[in-house]
């Protein structure tokens, strides 16, 4: 692990056990960076490491990553999961969106959907929007109550672990933006046909809860943020700082796994005697 | 549609109704663009339209795209995915790779599990190996017999037919190999220990079933290359011709769906409301 990831985990990680105002971290850090042109080499370097720990992961077939991301409306989930993912096999990665439960899954735990998507040894999975919703949009527009809500970060915390234990690594990001860039982002959906579609009344009603939001947000980290499943609070109002950042993360976690190639089975002079016949065979 | 896309689903397409023998197409065409190197610039500029058509079908929400990958041990159907799909948000892409049936699958009609992983509108799904082996394989097998093989057929294109109908859009490419090309990749398999779990006995057992696995698979591709759900044979022994024609069909496919971007709905007038009270109350 170089210093540097090292750095941006150490920097943004939210530590277990301590609750934060995340009305004091701002959402401008950029690091110093300056912008995405100074950080184009170091991104893209970032990627292609982040491309071959991939491939080693799902050569290995014995552990699993599972990412959630988790934001305001406009906080960059979706472009995060372009951005950043795009740099892997589509065939190691599935993206689960989640949306607002059906009647089927609402018959159910708040956790049976998301243990349904959740990764296979060899796999890295997203979970766009996650079941940190169930405690911070359930509580807020008070589906369930605080005691239920206490409950569930035990059960979230439980869950998680169980998946740690069974190999898959957990990492959560909180995309953290300011109140004046939500509008921005608003705006600029609102101004470009491709991208209306994303923008409705859904959106400014959640922006009048900002601040119930927030706390909720705040809460739910301060008490699922763990050292097997921690978060992290990205400064999100530079897109190019946060798809930075989290690409270093990501990939260092990677890293941690300290993953080697399967090893060759006792069946490998076997394969190659088979080769040597087939060799044979095609030049007869 | 350019000419070159054209040409190339012209080219490559199983005419509906004929069937050809495999053995007679030539696995190196490289259409005589000579190298990668020259085709690069040509394959970047589709991998940018690709993407940006994936994003319109994303944002509409009404049709989808399967595309079905067959092709012998080796043909290159992990490369594909990875070389041809990263270029396209890994939100709207699900690959599925279908290994041998569980005893659950196989206690289920044989398109049960492809069904389930049919995409919903908006998605490009990849299927990585297919419904296509339940006519291929188990008939080599011998475990189904030739009647059930030929009924088979049917309920594919009945299958097909139907999800056209839904508007999912149809195509599958079998990856076009020589038997002498998949020994060099066998042989490259076994000295790199990074693909070295890409190989097993298994393998050369099929590698020894060649000839009746291709014609298994002529058989397959007369009886199913449809209108709407047509195959193409894709000379693979080049992987920068293969990923640079799939690339273009699928990116012609995508064209000729005409995607329009959602118009705004009745509401936006009032979105536009709610922006201005939004902004008010930020100065305020």
């Amino acid at each position: 692990m170089s210093k540097s990831e090292s750095d941006y985990r150490t920097r943004h990680v939210a530590a277990p056990g301590k609750k934060d105002d995340f009305r004091k971290i701002d959402p401008n850090q950029d690091g110093g960076l300056d912008s995405k042109a100074a950080v184009a080499n170091r991104l893209a370097e970032c990627r292609e490491r982040m491309r071959s720990l991939q491939a080693a992961l799902y050569a290995e077939r014995k552990r699993a990553v599972l990412v959630c991301l988790q934001g305001m409306d406009g906080a960059g989930k979706d472009s995060v999961i372009n951005n950043v993912f795009s740099a892997i096999n589509p065939m190691g990665c599935r993206v689960t969106s989640f949306k607002a439960p059906t009647e089927l899954e609402r018959a159910h735990d708040f956790l049976w959907r998301h243990h349904q998507a959740a990764p296979e040894a060899g796999m890295v999975a997203l979970f766009n929007r996650s079941h940190y919703e169930a405690v911070v949009v359930e509580r807020v527009e008070k589906i369930i109550d605080v005691e239920t809500c206490k409950a569930r970060f035990v059960e979230i915390n439980d869950f998680e672990r169980m998946l740690s234990n069974a190999g898959t690594t957990v990492i959560k990001f909180y995309l953290h933006i300011s109140k004046d860039e939500q509008l921005t982002r608003f705006k600029a959906r609102l101004d470009d046909p491709l991208k209306l579609w994303k923008i409705s009344a859904a959106d400014f009603e959640q922006r009048a809860k900002w601040d119930d939001n927030l706390a909720a947000y705040a809460d739910a980290v301060a008490h699922t943020s763990t050292a097997t499943a921690p978060w992290y609070i990205i400064p999100s109002n530079r897109k190019w700082y946060r798809d930075l950042v989290i690409s270093e993360i990501v990939t260092g976690t990677l890293e941690n796994l300290a993953i080697t190639p399967p090893k060759p089975t006792s069946d490998i002079d076997k394969l190659r005697q088979y080769l040597k016949h087939a060799e044979h065979a095609a030049k007869g």
